[in-house]
């Protein structure tokens, strides 16, 4: 495990001799406090109110679902094992139908799963990353850390998401099949996919990017690990502070670009959205059929498992397409 | 585990004989044939088209979600730890945001849950049961369980579900906190539930069973486990054969009542549902949200992990009030 | 988990308050240096060296070999899943013999395990308790503690442990089939345990403690929990401080007599051993077939799995009688 | 995982093409019937009496032990997860000393653990390879096979090993580090290295290959997995009916040399020795030890934990210098 941050930490300190500076000038590296008071959990989930969700569901002008999620296997690609030393996905039987219990009839089938959190389609919790050991709204872990997780911001607190979904299709506005080996997308990218679409952004909104990287899965060899597709920084803060965007998520395995050019940050996007901003994000996700078919806009309906303190959770995501608004 | 299987059993038998016959007469204890064709995986999760989902998004008229989900904690309640030997739901931390890896700026954390796929709320996959070594279809362990479980009608292939839904208040109907132990809900018992509440039932609908026992949630010794009200076969067979229901759910931990009646089937609703009829259902929701603000009628709207082949998904079902449709 | 801390809590003040008092006067509530320097990590287990070992190997007279450990399996008794919330002792099948793998000839099984690293018969490192959050050695968690647990004193640092063996059979002393709930064993209790087998102590032996309890095995219900009996303080500062023991056993769940009679502490035997004196131990011990044969004297042999880290390894102990020496 | 079997079966293809022919004369692939009766689970672990025990123990001339076990740590190279989808090894706290539990004083650790029961140094059981679906002694599935693991020839049934070890130093004999990949060791082989060492083989032995690839532990881009060097099964043959070995073990992932040659085994020496013969075997076994000093003939004393129905179990196997015998 420890190897493999190392090897992280070295691509950061190659990358970062070599870096723009802007990173500096973007993030505060401190955890951010939220807006919506020292209670608050959730940062900009906050944006959603009975209202915005009844103007998302009264838009659904179809009855396609697009199930934005991938297959949970044994052997599935999952970036925790891999580059962390966490658990791959494992699920084994613990009843079979072959023998005789509770009575001759019956035949029961029975198993059981373990995960890591961030495996499959799934979303960050804002607890997942911190700065200087303080999680959003700042909260260290003297104050909220226990034997079995965070007493606050787990995946538990997140509400039910019913909100507008965009799709930024950047690898269509790019003309590839997938974004090259650790490309950073920049605002340019997102504006460009954006007219390339006809689509727009509007406060509230959940954003997700398609980098093409699905088209691999679950090659194991191809799906990006430590070379990753994603955000750049600035994509993120673009994003966040000028769009005001609500929840993000993508097709790769963790959102922004990776290595990091940032020598003391290995996912300085995280901590940025998760810490600073307060902004959760989903990763993994399956976005092929809703670019198959071009639905830019959508209902976006998604609730993770209510996993008490977890820093994540496995989801389901769907989208229901919308009619354009007049 | 074999010690609770003849507990089991044996309240089965003690029964039994005071039984009233009933039994035999409903259920054809064979495995049964799907309508919609030999490949079918999901049973009346076939009902669903989009005009059908689209019909109920557009009754929509509130903004207002229902969360129809329990919270995942380590000591919680779990059927089948506690009745079969099952693992009990854990979670633990793989990464930690006090140690310094990746740079000195960040704080990770990381964790991994481990649970019985039957854990909190969650849905019965079509292969949990089957009569005779075979389940919905006439599929048989030799043609499709391999070492990590069924290759067929496992949660992978449960598409995600959008439909009509029905809360039916058990609890309220009698004028009780909860149902008492072994209490088996009958068809008049539908039927006059239904009518205190104003409600009708439609083919194609998720029809939510409250026993009242969440109002007991967490609490081991109170919340039914050995000795649990809930559905008879008879009221099983009424709702599927009658109403023609699509998908069922309950807030108990096994929609029916135990111990059953049938010394040779100690779940029979469980199989006369998966495997005879081919309709899945949901247990331990959290339906007193919607009891309290007497919302009967909804969008429902959920969708398990798809863990592939597996007998069972937790999930997060949601539920969306609706205008009363003219 | 925090229901039953808060029980064994309450249970301590509750006797705290007709305690003796002489708790203060043994404890020092500190954890202790270690006489064998400040790298040491095996406390009196440092005690062994290849002269002791061969003495004793040359004195076996048998090659009748006792087995001092139980089974392990679904459904076992485990103290720290039922008092803490631990996950229970798990197996399951992740090959099946039934499937064709790997040519038309071969049957492959094989399994996995899942344990609280103090399940069956086990051993207790020196990490496994402290007192005011340092351990063996006055190591702090700041020092040590790592995402996965200790990198000091873990089971990976335990040798191979050869050594004279003494079982001590308090319940034969007593004339009982097992010591009463709760009973805490005396200095007395011990030398009179020992008069009645002419058996003596030396330094650096392996000294086990029967209550009797195995004979009650694996009955949950009757094989002592939370009012297990066990070694009382003053009985175990006389194994140390007088007797010199090397390493202790029992063949309860905890060693200790619970709950514990000092409100501060729910387990002082386990720190004053662990933590001041550096003398691990092992718990749920078969001493049946030694006491049985009245085989008080022996060669003890044993050594945990090198868990790197861990609190604890579950093991397998052998006894091999040795000759009266002159 | 089914893609590494496919792996390991073309490979078999191809090397079978180049086959000698050898294998068909001297594997009967049947599932042997035990010489012991009809009820024996463990082989030729009946070799061992209670004279058997006591010559071994009193030829002991020395007080020091050889640890023939490596550390088990997230990371580590398991055969199992890598070529077969099982888990890999893991750990995890429960309880962290920085809570404060069960009273102000105390510093409590716990942990658990997550492993294949052929990870780190461990046993193979006689069920864990059958032939055409019978396990040793003719045991097929159906009599024996539950829920959760075999019913005969489990871990928990092998006895405490103590015997007389004899280890070959192969990588010595040949002057090499460690063999080459895929080599197959040859009863020439054995014999030259038993020449070399002036060690000599008895009835009842425990026999340990070293291949030298512990030399590169745990570096898994260098001890070999699907191109192990190993025993062929002209070697295995001779150990067991030539030798009458009673017990195997090697420093390698699998003691046979991969892959196989037999393209309807893909582990014909496993079948061979577990199946037909009776003939449990370890592996993953730290030999440097004993190799530097040139420790060639010792008490071996190892007893694996008792897994109930478990395919094989990490253990921690010693080994003790004895004198030569006149």
């Amino acid at each position: 495990m420890s190897r493999l941050i190392l090897h992280l930490t070295t691509l950061c300190i190659a990358f970062a001799m070599a870096g723009t500076g802007a990173y500096a000038q973007i993030a505060t590296d401190v955890a951010g406090r939220s807006p919506w008071g020292s209670h608050d959990e959730i940062g900009t989930l906050n944006m959603m109110t009975d209202q915005s969700r009844l103007d998302i569901l009264q838009q659904v002008h179809s009855g396609k679902v697009y199930d934005l999620s991938v297959d949970l296997f044994v052997g599935m690609p999952t970036c925790c094992a891999e580059a962390f030393g966490d658990p791959a996905y494992q699920i084994w039987k613990t009843h079979e139908p072959t023998r005789q219990e509770g009575g001759a009839l019956v035949s029961h089938s029975s198993d059981t799963i373990l995960m890591n959190t961030h495996t499959g389609t799934h979303i960050d919790s804002l607890n997942h990353f911190g700065l200087h050991g303080r999680i959003w709204n700042g909260i260290s872990a003297s104050e909220a850390l226990g034997d079995r997780g965070w007493t606050r911001s787990g995946a538990d607190k997140i509400p039910p998401i019913v909100a507008r979904g965009v799709l930024v299709d950047l690898a269509a506005f790019k003309g590839v099949q997938h974004l090259p080996a650790s490309y950073a997308i920049t605002p340019a990218d997102l504006e460009g996919a954006l007219a390339r679409q006809g689509s727009e952004l509007r406060p509230g909104d959940v954003v997700l990017i398609r980098t093409g990287l699905m088209t691999v899965w679950p090659d194991k060899s191809q799906y990006q690990l430590f070379n990753q597709s994603g955000l750049s920084l600035e994509a993120a803060q673009w994003l966040v502070e000028r769009q005001q965007v609500m929840l993000l998520g993508a097709d790769n395995f963790g959102l922004e670009s990776f290595p990091s050019t940032n020598a003391e940050n290995f996912a300085p996007v995280h901590t940025y959205l998760l810490a600073e901003k307060g902004v959760p994000f989903m990763e993994v996700m399956w976005l092929e059929d809703l670019a198959k078919d071009k639905v830019y806009e959508f209902l976006f309906v998604a609730a993770p498992l209510k996993l008490r303190g977890a820093t994540g959770s496995p989801m389901r995501p769907l989208a229901i397409p919308i009619a354009a608004r007049g």
